[in-house]
């Protein structure tokens, strides 16, 4: 029975007779399946739906759960059945659940928790948000250089239900320092008599737990690991970060360069949870500094009025000249930031990028003038076709220019280049326009034509 | 030793008498440290360097090569190591070398291969760019639902050299139709006696070849897989795909639309790699696109010039109201479109986000207003402070509303929702913010104010 079969009969509400007569159909989805299946109900109906899949299943289902619907089950369940359901938690879900629930209940599941248990989830939550530590469970698999390969199997098939994964199997020596790495297929083509030292790769990639986690998903990423292992300034192992983890940050990374791009910030918070007033007070601020940038452009329309009066035609092409530059400009800096976050483009490659800038920028802005400077002909005003022709090269290569080096400037001064580059861009590439486009009318007019 | 060590001693040209010294130490490096360290030399110092390498290694390292050096070092070494090569790479990659190679060379190769994997390759190599099957490999490991688990772990051990991952074994039934699947952890902690089709999860998320990569990446993610079977329309195993391989096209993915926000494509092209007149080309049209959408702006100023010139002070608030309908939209598009993207938000939700949107919209319009209507009354005209005000909370809520809709708009009509979003905003909200605020000028001035 696929998951919209059982959907069918479990809506609007489960029952406890619908329930008895599923649970065996249940047993046999991907958790995952379940976890979506449990998320179409309301928070009242989960309980009785989760206490019908056994203790396996629960761990497997309770983690891919929303937070609130987690929140909601761990309050709403026995206390002796959330006790252990945290002892199996995988190490770093139970931290992330545990910082969510309320302080007292928290602090009530962890004194009932074994020691060793209380003392891995004290020591996880200390790592800040953001850094690798504060993505990393403990629970890895882990053998000592000088096992035999029957020794490490033996070891691994004891714990391996523990496990975060044992595909990657950790070698320590005996002042538990990581000295190499087994894969388990590796162990699985040895024989049994092999040392584990003989076998193990030395070349260990590794991070600190206060590296950030964009780096750990980095080299998750770059040597195609399925896992990463974080160890602390003496070379002992402290946790390991999974593939499914890296997928996850880069996806948030990207998200988080989007909405920057947008000039909001919304940090973790998802765009259907946010409240309105929070949405006003994330995406007003970089608004109203855009308002001050756009004095200038104002102000520089005002600076050049009598010229406007003197030849009202002008006016029409404004919002092309402005807008183009600021387009152009965009596109630069968009291309720019993402090629600097994927690391395609480094930072001493900002001169030769920009030799070949001036390049591309003048070949656009030549044809984007013609197309213009047609319409100018077109409208039967000559003077003013000129005028729009020359403004805009110039726009363009400004604004394009200005795009191109404002991520690496921002980057420079340690600041993160998606913030603000593209409205930023926008904003000067503006304030040019007025000028490049009002000064050329008024020195054309002025002093060409008389 | 490590990489930069290694790298000072082979610098500037690597000598086979120094390769010779340090080929011991260049077993142990991890096969990307080797890549990297190769990356560093020109062309034709790359094959001594990789002769130097065992043949395992040289698989491993090949890959991981960058497109040019591969290139390069299949030109330029024996023709038998050539092919031995091939028949030893991983098979989505081998598809993608022999598709670079030039005709000639790679029919070469594939006509001194094994008729298997001559087959093979031609099979892989029909799945169109973009689609699952384009990334899938061939080499993924199975047995059969009646094998016991002694017969399994034989098979795996005898075949695991060969196979992409072990870790997920597939379980196929006598049509070779795909029914389950173990993994390599519940195998190792069955006893041998167990069989397969007891063992086994029958809940198989998996996706056709003629799927996209992005909803292959998406079911890897959710699902956190190791590898994602990929079946044809008889429910036959035909490839996997791997979680690297998920990682890869989420960057893609993200830069991609990044791209698309700055109306540009490059696709697959890296921005260093790019030519002058291609990024000309792929610039250009959207810039082209704008000027025309800008001429309306132009019109709209055009058709209240009257009003301007009786009022010249009112351009200086003119580009600021033309901006903030763009800002305030392009900010709703881009939360819109990667909220879009990445799920967070389902096209059912549009009515809620929109009831949503116009509270918002009306609370930052409202804060902008206040702002320039300040500015109004500082330059001591209280008559346009009033104008502006009014036009900039229409023009903020007009602007956020077309933001927020476009997207979703695009994607009804089957269109990505990233490409021309915030351009085509941006270019909306300007004109309907130069009538808005002209519209309401000449209302305020001629029949409110007589």
């Amino acid at each position: 029975m696929d998951k919209e079969k059982l959907l069918e009969l479990l809506k609007p509400q489960a029952s406890q007779e619908v329930l008895d007569t599923i649970k065996d159909e249940m047993i046999e989805l991907h958790p995952e399946s379940l976890a979506d299946l449990m998320q179409e109900f309301d928070d009242e109906h989960l309980l009785p739906i989760f206490n019908t899949l056994d203790t396996e299943q629960r761990v497997a289902v309770f983690y891919r759960l929303s937070e609130a619907a987690q929140l909601h089950l761990a309050k709403s369940m026995r206390f002796s059945r959330l006790v252990n359901l945290v002892a199996q938690m995988s190490h770093d879900d139970r931290v992330d659940l545990l910082q969510s629930l309320d302080d007292e209940l928290s602090e009530k599941v962890i004194r009932s928790l074994a020691k060793v248990e209380r003392e891995d989830i004290l020591r996880l939550s200390t790592f800040e948000e953001g850094t690798a530590g504060a993505i990393m469970t403990s629970d890895y698999a882990w053998v000592e250089e000088t096992n035999s390969v029957r020794e490490a199997i033996k070891k691994i098939k004891r714990e391996a239900p523990d496990k975060e994964t044992i595909y990657t199997i950790y070698v320590l020596n005996d002042q538990r320092e990581l000295v190499g790495f087994v894969t388990l297929r590796t162990i699985m083509l040895a024989s049994l008599n092999d040392r584990i030292e003989d076998l193990m790769t030395i070349d260990i990639i590794s991070v600190e737990a206060s590296d950030t986690q964009e780096r750990a998903a980095e080299l998750l990423s770059k040597y195609d690991l399925i896992a990463l292992p974080v160890i602390d300034s003496h070379k002992r192992l402290i946790g390991i970060i999974t593939f499914d983890d890296a997928l996850d940050v880069v996806e948030e990374e990207a998200t988080d360069d989007f909405h920057k791009m947008g000039s909001v910030s919304l940090g973790r918070m998802s765009l259907a949870e946010a409240g309105i007033g929070t949405m006003i007070l994330r995406r007003i601020p970089w608004l109203l500094i855009l308002i001050f940038m756009n004095l200038f452009s104002g102000a520089g329309i005002d600076f050049f009025s009598d010229t406007i009066q003197s030849r009202i035609g002008l006016l029409f092409f404004l919002p092309l000249l402005i807008g183009s530059g600021g387009n152009a400009g965009a596109q630069a800096a968009t291309l720019m930031v993402r090629a600097l976050a994927t690391g395609s483009v480094r930072m001493k490659d900002w001169l030769q990028l920009l030799g070949k800038e001036v390049f591309i920028a003048l070949g656009i802005g030549l044809i984007m003038a013609l197309t213009v400077s047609l319409i100018g002909v077109a409208k039967g005003d000559s003077e003013i076709a000129v005028i729009v022709g020359l403004s805009m090269v110039m726009v363009v290569v400004f604004g394009s220019l200005i795009g191109m080096l404002m991520p690496f400037g921002l980057q420079l001064l340690k600041l993160d280049p998606a913030t603000a580059s593209v409205p930023l861009v926008t904003s000067i590439a503006d304030i040019g326009g007025v000028v490049i486009y009002m000064g050329i009318a008024t020195w054309y007019l002025s002093v060409v034509l008389t």
